[in-house]
């Protein structure tokens, strides 16, 4: 999930919706997996560029101190990320969100054949960014391909760029459809979001309709009253039940979530 | 999960068989919770009287260390529980199986309203037991109260006269239903089993048919040749798929599995 | 260390002094065991009467959550503790600092022979006060007889009555120096501290002067400008080698920190 | 510490010496960092080649199922190992003893500026065994360059070459000192030790006499008469206080310990 808007409360997010995201670890019903419980993570801008992160590999539902904090933490923008591990160890490291000065990246999906191409794939990051890698993930390979290619610069580009080269290398390997995402990426004001694969069958990603809009429609609802009018959510799968209030991002689209205009577009990988 | 018989590879019983003991914190389809991710336990004897256990509140899919020692355990006696909390927390003390000199126990259900009566409930443990309790669970205080009335003597006695008590001081405290339980129990040498609920409507409960009996049923099946004929497995939720293998323990009984002669019995608790 | 003053970024006092906290799990060089690496706890008043709590079994040197953290926490009164196990479970429920409802409790030091006192202690406690018993330690025990004896109320009577209680039950046991103590405890607003021991030999435990004073002598010192001007601090061991910035608390003396006029006044149990 | 000898309950080594591998990690004195708590593992070789591993984050102190393994595994060749992060992250995967088929490592010291020449070493593994490397530690690395340049064929060769590769491109990156070591590393029947760095200052490293000879020496020894002929020990620190028990080995040398002759050598480095 990736929050953007007013300040709010982390635990409004994590613990109070129906459906929470701390709900979704156990009952993932649009997910690949059976269970998310392979850790869990948050990543939050408060004071100054740089976001914070906490990260777990304790199943959320059992994490105490995430609890606590969520209460005390107050932020405009947030990324919670509940993983299942396709294969990598479950570390602290190989949690998400991943970040990398004021960026965080989150990925939803799986690099296939990752083992075969890890090699290739890491030899492409760029010196100076291969240090900063911390874990065993295709995810975070995947976010450092992504910062080698320009993501700092131009993130619609940079992650096409990313696709294309995964692709090509994965096809030189046999593997037939190498890329499965879902990716939200932010540099703390703006919030880029991602849908594709390979196989054109994408895992599932939802944007959540204009506050404004939504109020019009549902006049009565409580939780609209208390949301500010720039809240923006980009989920997995949608938070709650209240008709009309979560979008769909098509097969093969991204979209940037910023104060002003947003925008949703096709997605394409540039081939290298 | 207890099994009894001849001295097995551990690995066998909690990784191998369809649907097997790990794969049961997934998706635990009779279990009463959604799944069971708040910890494992395993207690096995091997050398000497005092069985040992390794216990941990990751959950089993993720314990890499749990897979290593399983592959070196050999004993011919063997309890694992996967753990689902009603309440408590989920710390390595209160795991699964409970320990007391050479004898396991394992408990799935609830001592409902436990917090309401646990005072009068540890205050009825005895003083020179008093002091083992090292946890916060209700399964552990009836571990500790079947103990005090007379568990090491008279196992089907001891367990009566906790339930009826503790049947007692939840109706003083206007719980109607106070008790849920499947039990396992041993001292290294038998394997009690108990399955009753204050509703009658109790936890699922299975025991597998005698091998000897099951290799007539089925003579092609590999996974029979390999089984030594003492073989005697309970469990919540039967493992694979083979018909006939698995007997449900009625409502309101109690058994024991021993070298000889096995016994299954009706269960009553014994009032105070 | 207990920290109460202006509001202050929990960093500053976690990771930045010299000999801070953290280094101090290292070191320890006058506390009673050579290491102090058996668990971590911060708790801290932000927004509300309730403090939130953070506490871990993994030492605070390798808790990278706690350094993400503690950049992001702010508050005027801080409780920190590094934890010695003096026999009971690492387990987070037996880390400090204890809470109940809007009061925090750290206890260094030990009540000897609890093994053997635990049930009567147990049992001294308020029946609605013992259903909040998390854990298994001697110090949570002393934080509930010091509740059941008044500390919300009294908080000097309360502790004086606790000990009195606990040095009769352990002499009754043949235990020659049941307690050895110092405590610090918070309702939000004040904090008090308490140093002694049966045997009058007691751990150290240090305040901080009060910050014009300490301005006064010392008119070069950086740190001291940026500290607030409500700014005190009880801690185990100094922090930091700035000549003049530590009082010793005398031996069987106990003392409140709070807006106005602090106190410190000799320190005796009350024999029940 | 390296065992081989008789098969032997790990419990013995582990817990019992005066001065015992876990009471290392509190006190080690002759290491080169304070505390060693950022993470304890073992590896022994029981039924079939390739040896299991047993590894923890927490400090082996702290680890109750350590202790409760320790008096179930029976092995003729235990590797144990308290790691100091020298600033890799503290995970499960980032551990000691590291595992390949058949083959175990353990390493002490650093790879000075990993950090800086990572990429280029990562680069050197062969690209069949690049897979492999799990974790992030400039050990692991180590160990499978050493595989790379053929320690399956020839241990001492292969680790003279890595060696001397690491020390090639550490000086090329203005690293004054790039290799401090000491390391053990077995394939289940011999084991190899080396104690070297680049500056001839290195890490201290310890054998064993053997048995016979130490038995004349101090005939009433009672833990001597218990240990097999085939005992030998290699150790960072001494184990107990027995005079004449252990023989540093020399700057740059290495050795092996095989049923039969063992072997003890000068080291040097081969340049690539």
């Amino acid at each position: 999930m990736a929050y953007s808007g007013d300040p709010i409360v982390a635990e409004e997010l994590l613990f109070r919706p129906v459906h929470s995201l701390i709900d979704q670890s156990l009952h993932s019903k649009l997910g690949a997996t059976t269970t998310n419980g392979d850790g869990f993570g948050i990543g939050w801008y408060s004071n100054g560029p740089e976001p914070a992160i906490y990260k777990n590999v304790d199943p959320a539902w059992n994490d105490e101190n995430l609890r606590e904090i969520a209460g005390r933490i107050t932020t405009p923008l947030l990324f919670a990320h509940i993983r299942a591990s396709t294969g990598t160890p479950v570390q602290r490291s190989n949690c998400h969100p991943f970040r990398h000065d004021n960026w965080l990246w989150m990925h939803n999906g799986a690099l296939r054949g990752f083992h075969q191409i890890k090699r290739e794939l890491l030899m492409a990051v760029d010196p100076s960014l291969f240090l900063d890698i911390e874990g065993s993930t295709d995810s975070e390979a995947f976010f450092f391909l992504a910062l080698t290619f320009g993501l700092t610069e131009d993130p619609f580009g940079a992650v096409a760029r990313a696709v294309g080269f995964v692709e090509k290398v994965g096809r030189q390997h046999d593997i037939e459809y190498p890329v499965q995402m879902t990716v939200a990426t932010s540099d703390g004001e703006s919030t880029w979001a991602f849908r594709y694969s390979s196989e054109h069958k994408s895992r599932s990603l939802f944007f959540s309709t204009e506050i404004n809009a939504l109020r019009k429609l549902h006049p009565e609802a409580e939780i609209l009253k208390k949301a500010g009018d720039e809240t923006r959510l980009i989920v997995s799968e949608p938070l709650g039940d209240l008709p009309g209030a979560w979008n769909e991002v098509p097969e093969s689209a991204a979209g940037v979530v910023r104060p002003g205009t947003d925008d949703l577009r096709p997605f394409e990988p540039i081939a290298p």
